[in-house]
């Protein structure tokens, strides 16, 4: 049986994809997959879809920034919550995307949600984002440069639309083929999943 | 120590309510916790807070749909989604709050959402409610009697205001003292909560 694979869709946007971004790694591990990291634009899924983030409402606002907390402590993860919320995410996911061409999405993903969730690095601005991501260890400058191109550009909305056709409406979302699962609470179920195909 | 209590929360009309009451028992049992089960009366918590039903996105709630039948399978539990839905609970509520009274409110609050959950009653309709309470072995005329009563809709209302008040804003939502949890994908912080109390 080949290996399964874990499509991954994420936006440094979302503060539950960087707690799923932090479990992936080990529940691939588990259940003998792989994951693919694919950046995509949850804003543009948003409006696709006509779903909204759900911090509008103000009870779940304040719950939520609460329920954040516990889940980065069940975790033993950090999670610093950023002064600049929402933010822009586009050069970002598009540096991702030149990443991922060049072998390191997923190191890539790791890097740049920590430096916006933990270190509060403001990710819409580019002299901060390639500092922060020369610190981790890639050559920010030619990942920023690479971003400014059509071809990259392009791979960021065809994942975008990809996720949108199949069935996504916010993230973190993840495919093991056409079945998909939404959310870091979901992440048990996505085990589950995986469990037989690990043992088969 | 104290024991701890867990405030449940619940309208019959929410299928996660249905998936948490299945597992709730088991999790209580395990930290040491009693359930003090309230119904209340998830539209007008709606209302109050300006939060709407997860299923208003068409995208998601084709998704919901078969994540509902997933935490079935995994919690190895029966869940026919009905064909009366959304439904009106607010008789149901009403009788399991005199039920409350009675001191069968968990009894009662299980047997009503394994009804509609279920066996497919229209739990909306007084005489298919009161028969299946009956055939669950409840004095459904007498629950529905009671449940015409002032007082008893009464402690409906305050149920759903205190829930409001206290910043509930779906279904079920669970509370530990001042410590509220929202949704059956949130047991298991529930448990990670009360895991400290059962072991103090």
């Amino acid at each position: 049986m080949n290996t399964p694979v874990i499509e991954f869709f994420w936006d440094p946007a979302s503060p539950y994809t960087w707690l799923a971004a932090t479990q992936i790694g080990a529940l691939a591990t588990r259940t003998g997959a792989t994951v693919s990291w694919r950046p995509f634009v949850l804003g543009k899924v948003f409006e696709a879809t006509g779903n909204r983030a759900p911090a509008t409402v103000a009870a779940k606002a304040k719950y939520l920034f609460k329920d954040l907390g516990r889940w980065a402590a069940l975790y033993n993860q950090p999670l610093n919550f950023p002064k600049v919320f929402p933010v822009n995410s586009m050069t970002a996911l598009r540096m991702a995307c030149a990443a991922n061409e060049a072998g390191e999405g997923g190191r890539f993903a790791l890097a740049v949600m920590r430096a916006y969730w933990v270190d509060g690095v403001d990710i819409s601005q580019p002299d901060a984002l390639v500092s922060a991501m020369t610190a981790a260890g890639f050559d920010g400058a030619a990942l920023f440069e690479a971003s400014q191109q059509q071809a990259i550009k392009d791979v960021l909305r065809a994942n975008t639309d990809d996720a949108i056709k199949r069935g996504a409406f916010g993230a973190p979302t993840f495919f093991v083929g056409s079945t998909m699962f939404w959310g870091n609470d979901r992440l048990v179920l996505l085990e589950d999943a995986l469990r037989p195909a690990a043992q088969g």
